[in-house]
């Protein structure tokens, strides 16, 4: 059901995009729009746009479309009249779930449940699944250092305790006001807004690719994690203890950023032996695009997380958890929709589609080809590119400025290819898991005459 | 399409929700949860649960549904061919948004904004809304310090001033971080989350029925808004100036608290005389149950507000703003779907459906009807019922204690009529704008029998 190629009619954005985004400033701030679509006519890789260009799109929806425009099994979903009275009766579903709601979450999320957490919590969106994540630890938290899960009178009032939660430089975890909390991508994201005084912790800044600078990113990883723990100590002593440490198995937003899988493993012993929660967030990672269902799972550890986090991708949000991070009382962990039995239902059939297509098996395969084209090029223009990176197909290359990296995202658009952007200097790669190699090579070669023509 | 009667089969929750219940406790807390629900039979203003009862519906899933279960006009739209790519392809509004958007916001939430506030920024739940709302008003607060939209690399760096947000005693924003610090309905939803040293100024505590009690209540009223000036003095002079103020017009989950015309204009006028932006959360109170499309249309006020928030009944969330409220730069209010296209396809048609069946009129009706009989009735049990109150069909009474209140919601269930609780003693009822004076006289029955057996 896909299409075969781009096709180009206008520059981008083209007249039609030019004239709704005028009509959009009317109305909201329409400052970061790119340009109209027509999702109708968008088929699996290719977005078409309103001025009838048809773009080969490598970052879908900020990394959440997950098996391409329109796709056959979804459209299915939605035109089923059995499943029409999950579309149009949003239930309150903390307090009135659906019958099929159990069953739901047993077919679909649970399937894909990380190792060791046999517990889902719904949520709406990356913000939600975070900020009520960070609740989750905090109050698991406490009712460890009240030693019983009974609050006291006095517990209840004031109530609200200095605690924090330990982040890393460079990371994003969405932007209200708990997560932005823990957001350092870009300074213009918290501009304005109070925060909290919460340690963050120095991410790796490793070198690439990684299997070439072995012993320089052990260091760098292993400074990081001894700063790490120095913060925790620190915090302790002023009186604000982390209840939970949050990190990305990628930084996304951040520049995508890596890590090997001893930091991470090293960094979940460090919290643990100081008594905080170990959050995993993998609302851009999951879903399948590093050729894992999860990223963490590249790790290979028996007990990665005490939560993982999620969102895009999997259209609807949510967290796993271990059992003992459940809360002990009702309404502690709550809102009026507890995310969307109608994205449950599409995300179930998105699952289906991944297992039957065995689509991470591809997507681990034309990873290897994007990367592999990556290496090419970095190696053919060394003054343009540098740091080559990627799992699966969540992949990122520099370009040595800011300006030329905006330029080339610009140009490779008006040749019918969708890129987006991520940290200072970086291009980050986030097709569906849909991708196949031609679509690789069809990128690498409108990719390769911008650089020729550089 | 409605049913005509509740129709009950089984205590509630019956054998087959309890089962579903424990269920549901192997995956996730399920102490909040009331029962397991058939939405496929439920039709119009009752609701089926999956042991085959069948109840009238006066809480709509804490105030979120708004013309009733599976209604025809809605279920046209899922139904309609031209709309399956909006459910399946989930834009990311802020920066592709499809050809349609401007259109469906012009004849969908445009038509019922606020006086005075122009531009609308979608959302997607009540949370988001309000926090987006809060960095708005922080955004807009620091833009008039610096005296230019545009900050200096010094403003970049930290970012993160000093600023509050002044909310009332007994108010309830939501329950991510930076709306649950703005949150004072119960101590159990603000325990062990981290919080900011942010101002709460008292509600007032009036005596019902409001026509009957002017004096006392203007007393009262006049006290609440000096302190509230008084804290925003006081805020600024601690170096944590009020940025915003945030109210609800009735505070809802806090106890159906009510508050004259007069008070929040006078309010109003303290918030702009100390260049405090006024925020009207509108997330329970929007949508037409008080008879108004808003419950500060009540007010009468030519200039009622800076923003107004919504969600519930808007089956989707954001907030209507000011010119002035406009952000400068692109990515400050921002996430990754920013909304739903698909919830405002389905709002739209609640929109005409409203406009259709003269439902704002008839909610005025019905809700005579309602606060009539509960006049009656707690005129006939003084010891039991106090305080009746209410706009529209947006109604409260109170019930001399806590446990005496939950007892004759749970009595009301197995009778066939769904309530919902408030505050410490109160029962609110939230039917959908569809309930009638009948469905009023079906409630009052089962009411009075259990009130006459008590
Ligand atoms: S905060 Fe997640 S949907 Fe609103």
């Amino acid at each position: 059901y896909d299409y075969d190629r781009p096709l180009m009619k206008t520059q981008v954005p083209g007249p039609r995009s030019k004239e709704l985004t005028k009509q959009m400033g009317q109305i909201q701030n329409n400052t970061a729009i790119n340009f109209f679509c027509n999702y109708e006519e968008s088929r699996g890789n290719f977005l078409v746009d309103v001025d009838g260009n048809r773009m080969l799109d490598v970052y879908t929806q900020i990394a959440s479309i997950p098996i391409g425009y329109n796709h056959p099994a979804l459209l299915k979903v939605v035109s089923d009249p059995n499943n029409a009275s999950a579309f149009v009766n949003r239930p309150a579903l903390g307090i009135l779930p659906p019958e099929s709601f159990v069953d739901k979450l047993t077919e679909g999320l649970l399937t894909v449940a990380p190792k060791g957490l046999n517990r889902v919590q719904n949520m709406a969106c990356g913000s939600c699944s975070n900020e009520n994540a960070y609740k989750a630890m905090f109050i698991w938290y406490r009712n460890k250092e009240r030693g019983t899960s009974i609050p006291s009178d006095a517990d209840l009032n004031p109530g609200c305790p200095e605690l924090s939660i330990l982040s890393f430089s460079g990371a994003f975890h969405g932007r209200t006001m708990g997560c932005l909390a823990t957001t350092h991508s870009k300074p213009i994201h918290k501009l304005d807004v109070p925060s909290f005084d919460w340690p963050i912790a120095p991410f790796p800044r490793l070198q690439y690719p990684l299997d070439e600078h072995v012993r320089e990113n052990a260091q760098e990883e292993a400074r990081c994690l001894e700063e790490t723990e120095d913060l925790i100590v620190k915090w302790r002593h002023k009186g604000m203890p982390v209840a939970g440490v949050v990190i990305e198995p990628i930084q996304a937003e951040g520049g995508d950023n890596h890590a090997s899988a001893a930091f991470f493993i090293s960094l979940r012993k460090i919290a643990s032996k100081h008594g905080c929660a170990f959050h995993v967030d993998e609302v851009q990672t999951g879903g399948g695009a590093t050729g894992r269902f999860w990223a963490h799972e590249h790790w290979g550890a028996e007990d990665p997380a005490d939560i993982v986090s999620f969102s895009k991708k999997l259209l609807t949000g949510g967290f796993f958890y271990r059992d003992e991070m459940e809360t002990d009382k009702p309404y502690r962990i709550f809102n009026t929709w507890m995310g969307d039995p109608s994205k449950n239902l599409l995300l179930a059939e998105v699952l289906n589609v991944i297992r039957q297509e065995n689509l991470l098996a591809e997507v681990t395969r034309t990873g290897k080809a994007l990367l592999g084209g990556l290496y090419e090029l970095q190696a053919k223009y060394p003054n343009l590119l540098s740091r080559a990176r990627g799992q699966g197909t969540f992949c990122a290359i520099d370009v040595c400025k800011a300006s030329v990296r905006d330029k080339l995202i610009l140009q490779a658009r008006d040749n019918g290819v969708i890129l987006g952007g991520c940290g200072d200097l970086s291009i980050r790669f986030r097709p569906a898991l849909i991708f196949k190699e031609h679509h690789v090579h069809m990128f690498l070669n409108v990719f390769s005459d911008l650089l020729a023509a550089h």
